[in-house]
């Protein structure tokens, strides 16, 4: 499956204070790396232009009560030595499961620095009056760097050692300074949400704008700091440098915020004990300088105990990312944290499929109907309760009748799976209670027929989707779990969206902390036993982990279509995400909102800022294996002919060629079907509207091709007018130029059918 | 199985501030309970002498940022009033599936009251600038006494109902009032062990010996105040009034220690965030006034936030207990705790069988052996090794050639099971390095035979019994656990001892908490549905729970004899625990030791203070159902006369007598085995020594009994001469009198097997 070109290069530098300088394979990368005044520092250049200026790297250590036992304390911060350096580089190309491209290349210049510390201390003891004699204590870490012609990872590695066996982070101290007050796109870094509004600033309005950043009301808010943001960061330099700054391959490790260092920042947050609620003004001040403004600092997502991780070597940290280019589409294009991260370890991935889904949501989401199935109660236990007795609330839509109807229409367009949420029993209560038995998994509402509706599907070629809602009580779904996948295999569901609203139980943890981060990749495994895919809502935002396991198919972790009936998001959110929270891996952001004005059809007053066509274009822009088709089946019946795309375009790509890019303006972007030689383009922007210029010369030379354009109409708008479209057909052949005009808020798409 | 004899008296009392006085079956013990300015308050009398003065009952609630959402946040402490009253009485005779007596009766006179609160008051909301107009609120909770001849119990119940639906404590205030400044025999409070010596002292004196009375270098510790104790306290006045404060059916609630409040106390201990490891001096005073000095109040098990407990009605707090006499054999007779506990809930009991067993585990606790396989690596990682292919530390105890000597020494002993410690792969580093994934439950190291030797205990009639040490890290268990117990069933396994050493993973969390005593009552539920009987060491101290779940036949939860390998226990140690510890359920004590001075055989030099007729009685007088033969094969072989005890002796009971007991000094029982005419008696003392006058009065009329006397010798003593003992035998009958001397720290075992 894979072909390996593998060169390796092994240098020994001498090992001097002079800065050791690797190159990526072309050149326009460099990366220095020195130790100075005992402590790692690093600098990145683009094309001779300054990316990160001097940087420290390193972690603070926890202290622990059983230090006397093994557990090391001393900060792996300084009085750092460098004692051997290896260069060497690598080229593979390795084929994914499932993507944007069927080969991908991982190419890259390796730099490993090994740094020794040595001190003599006593031990610390807690019995009482006894102090260990003074040993020579000697530790050795890597730091391992892969230069990338588009960008730098690198990551902390830890060599099982006398010295260095367990120890708990208290904070990683990994720095990005960078050269200027650039524009981010950006959102407040959180310990439970990933859900809110991109902010647009310069790096110093990010202190004056967190405030009204925040959406407070959200069902579990818990920013840390006034200058925190999340990745992956998205930046603009003012000379039009693109970077961003992300993590690949965090596993089993607290997920990585930012906190900015500007002119007003005196100390650095660190957790004193207990996650916070909102950031408070108590840090305590870290015994090691600040860095310079403009300066990013790692900050890990803490434990109940407010510490950031348990390690026992010999283990690594995930990478931390650079991407940088002076291309927008190459951030977009960019296979760095796909790369960075482990092969497969799936031996057999037959049963690994992309999906393209309707499903019983958006009805729910809207307020229309429920998820629950009775009003009796104020609260209910799952034991007390015969579901055969109680008196229904008449708006359950899990119900026979509604899953058939969404089963027959998934049937009569080609979609694979019908999502069904809502059909077991405990959504009475689900949620923000701190209730620990919440859902059992495994048992339908009496209006739910799993057997009858999972027969009539398959009988129709259809699949339904399972529905997981964890309420975040993670101990009660690794309880019942084995059991839901073994119903699962029952019932011929070979896929489960995982849901993780409100608050952590057990109470205190986070969302985005070591030991979530470990839950969602066991379920990630077990599930794999079971040959089911996961697409895990309010996980984790993924770091490219779906390399190593891809039945991953989905996560959300980021604002996706519901919020469009929360209040909206604004026209250029789908212009950032991709620059943003698809760096890490495809989003199940249930797009296809063909009726934007929701009280056309519920008491719902919110609406989606976008038009018609801007939606058909989400599937070719934000790519995912996982693609739902979320407006109901009437409202997609009334718009038939729009529809014809979203039955026709595909979810796996042999080829991705990204045409246009600008943050938060528009992406243009060219597919072309896995194993088929037809393409799709899609064209999103925001509420400026976008005039794109395709040229196609990536078609096959000599082919013609059945063209479909699914434009706006002259006058579409997003808000005034946005079910204006205009569907074209024509035969276009390689070199032909098509010319579109997106709306406001609009966008384009196009199938490519060869002839 | 059961007969009832239930009289129901409903009366409908007037609602006034008077007490109502509630008596006793047979008067000796009489409560009174008002609403005193609002605040619920009871005393209680025995035989007209105060044992609790007027003593208030309350919860705080703690706030919650979900509180707009239904979250109830209104301490539940006062304007209360009393809108209800019932009294009824109760009369049943029940048989336990194991036990010191065959039948139990259940006689009390119940009282209820029903408490109302109200007020009106805006919803406090999480969203700024919404406040929501004030609106009235009512709620109403019940507090349910039974009043025993021999105590109380009393608790808190919360009906289901809009303004007290969820709820989080912030701690229980349950007061008991002291009529003056007792003996206790008490632990210090601790949210994590219940390893420490008994201090005996008077109340007044516990703040000035608590720092000494904690062994600080223990694995986990966690006290909390300068005040706070454990329960099962027991307690003597000085005019000879034996009391005892614990609690009953603590399942999915936080245990209950009790903070006194003495002279010097200035607020009571509340925890702000974040249990601590040792108590500090940051209480955060309560809203309400300081009870007088010498009254215990509540103190709730923390989670790792500082909570006690997450609540949805209907719900209940456990029974608070108060057991009285002045007669201290009373106290070990009572059977109030386990009264007060729902009856059996398991359908089938014929799988759960009292046992006597011997194991591979006093060398290892010793040190002559060990549990780990080996020393090559300083920590380890399961999925990495191929145990195969590590070396060996020779060391090993459980490996085939000596696990088949202990089978071998139980089929001829009459022992029912061998107990295997270090089977499983993981020990080379299990305990105090936060390692979630420490062991898998089901890979035997490759010395240990695991199909093997359960294939050869059966074809011998014994069978193995399996070991499941935690450390502590209860996810990691609950993950492995469906499939150990799998394991257990393949082999022929029916018992688990199961460990909590250590400090809990999810970190911040406490072995007492809510979620923690929650996990236990999972794992007895878990194992019952394989038939497997569980003995947990380290979880929390019972509360009766085996009345409900008769799987549960034993528990630690206190000072074992694995600490006379520690430094040892003082020779009172035994004579105390029966009246604490043994209050809410069987102790697997493991008891037995007959070579005491371990420097015999090992290189430890810590000893028994016990002699081996001493060691005989724990058989009888600390009753479990589960009984060890915890010393060597060969140190029994060396005294294979007095090990016919063990070989004769019952571990269940039609009928138990209490002869004599003075807490700390003396304790006698005849025990009449299950279903025979055998009877047994135990006599143990402190290191005082003790004079016995045994009048055989329970004995059958006209039958005869073959008696043998397992006495300590004239010049026996637990250090200076503890093999020292005489064995004798008789014919006796009823009402022939035995007289007995017990030597320091001795004792005398008897048996007499009717003729």
């Amino acid at each position: 499956m894979k072909h390996r070109n593998l060169i390796l290069t092994l240098l020994l530098l001498p090992l001097t204070a002079m800065a050791t300088e690797v190159k990526s394979p072309n050149g326009n990368i460099v990366l220095n790396f020195t130790v100075e005044e005992g402590r790692p520092t690093y600098t990145l250049l683009y094309k001779g232009r300054d990316v990160v200026r001097p940087s420290h790297l390193g972690l603070e250590l926890a202290k622990d009560k059983h230090a006397s036992m093994g557990m090391n304390e001393r900060d792996l911060m300084d009085g750092f030595t460098l004692i051997d350096e290896k260069t060497s580089s690598f080229d593979e190309t390795w084929q994914p499961v499932w993507g944007e491209t069927k080969d991908i290349r991982n190419h890259y210049v390796e730099y490993v620095a090994t740094l020794m510390q040595q001190w003599r201390e006593g031990v610390r003891s807690n019995t009482p009056g006894i102090q260990l004699q003074p040993r020579l204590h000697r530790r050795q870490i890597l730091i391992r760097f892969r230069v990338y012609d588009d960008g730098i990872g690198f990551r902390y590695e830890f060599p099982q050692q006398p010295d260095l066996n367990y120890f708990l982070i208290q904070e990683e101290r990994s720095e990005f300074a960078m050269a200027g007050d650039h524009t981010a796109w950006w959102l407040p870094g959180d310990y439970d949400t990933q859900e809110q509004e991109t902010q647009e600033t310069r790096l110093s309005e990010i202190r004056g704008r967190m405030k009204e950043a925040v959406n407070w009301g959200n069902s579990s808010v818990a920013v840390f700091s006034p200058t925190g943001v999340q990745t992956s960061l998205q930046m603009k330099s003012q000379d039009g440098l693109y970077i961003n700054i992300h993590e690949a391959a965090c596993a089993d490790y607290a997920t990585m915020h930012l906190e900015l260092v500007d002119a007003e920042t005196e100390a650095l947050t660190t957790e004193l004990g207990g996650g916070s609620n909102a950031y408070t003004p108590n840090p305590k001040p870290s015994d090691y300088p600040l860095p310079a403004p403009f300066t990013f600092v790692s900050h890990l997502t803490p434990d109940a105990t407010g510490l950031k991780g348990a390690m026992q070597t010999p283990c690594e940290t995930p990478w931390r990312t650079v991407i940088v280019s002076d291309d927008a589409r190459d951030m977009l294009s960019s296979n760095l944290i796909l790369n960075l991260n482990e092969p497969c370890k799936l031996e057999d991935t037959s049963w690994i499929h992309p999906t393209k889904y309707c499903g019983v949501w958006w009805e729910m989401i809207v307020g229309k109907s429920s998820w629950n199935y009775t009003d009796e109660f104020p609260s209910i236990k799952l034991d007390n309760i015969d579901w055969h007795k109680v008196k229904p609330n008449g708006r359950h839509a899990a119900n026979n009748e509604k899953v058939k109807r969404y089963i027959d229409f998934a049937a009569k367009n080609g979609l694979d799976q019908v999502l069904v949420e809502g059909w077991n029993v405990g959504w009475e209560d689900w949620a923000n209670m701190w209730k620990r038995d919440v859902f059992d998994f495994v048992t339908p509402y009496p209006d739910f027929d799993i057997k009858m509706l999972n027969d009539y599907a398959h009988s129709k070629g259809v699949k339904l989707l399972m529905h997981h809602e964890t309420s975040s009580s993670t101990q009660n779904y690794e309880r019942h779990m084995e059991k839901a996948f073994q119903l699962m295999n029952k019932y011929g569901y070979d896929a489960v969206k995982t849901g993780y609203v409100g608050d952590i139980i057990p109470r205190g943890d986070h969302h985005y902390s070591q030991s979530m981060n470990n839950h969602y990749l066991y379920v990630v495994k077990e599930a794999a036993k079971h040959h089911i895919m996961v697409n895990a809502h309010e996980a984790t935002r993924p770091t490219g982990l779906c390399r190593t396991y891809p039945n991953l198919v989905g996560n959300e972790s980021a604002r996706g279509t519901e919020y469009e009936a929360f209040g909206g998001s604004r026209p250029d959110h789908t212009c950032i995400l991709p620059f943003t929270r698809l760096q890490g891996g495809p989003m199940d952001y249930t797009p296809g909102i063909f009726v934007t004005k929701l009280s056309e059809w519920s008491n719902n007053t919110s609406w989606a800022r976008i038009t018609i066509a801007g939606s058909l274009a989400l599937y070719l822009t934000m790519y995912s294996p996982l693609q739902m088709a979320a407006d109901l089946p009437e409202n997609y019946e009334k718009f038939d002919d729009a529809f014809q795309f979203i039955r026709d375009v595909a979810c796996d790509w042999d080829e991705s060629i990204y045409l246009e890019a600008e943050p938060a303006d528009y992406i243009t972007v060219a597919r072309k079907a896995k194993g088929t030689d037809n393409w799709f383009i899609g064209g999103k922007c925001d509420e400026k509207g976008h005039k794109s210029v395709i040229k196609l010369n990536f078609l096959e030379k000599g082919k013609k091709y059945d063209c479909t354009i699914y434009a706006d109409a002259k006058d579409a708008h997003y808000d005034t007018n946005p079910q204006a479209y205009t569907i074209t057909k024509r035969v276009v052949k390689a070199g032909d130029v098509l010319k579109l005009t997106e709306a406001p808020g609009g966008g384009f798409a196009i199938s490519l059918i060869a002839k």
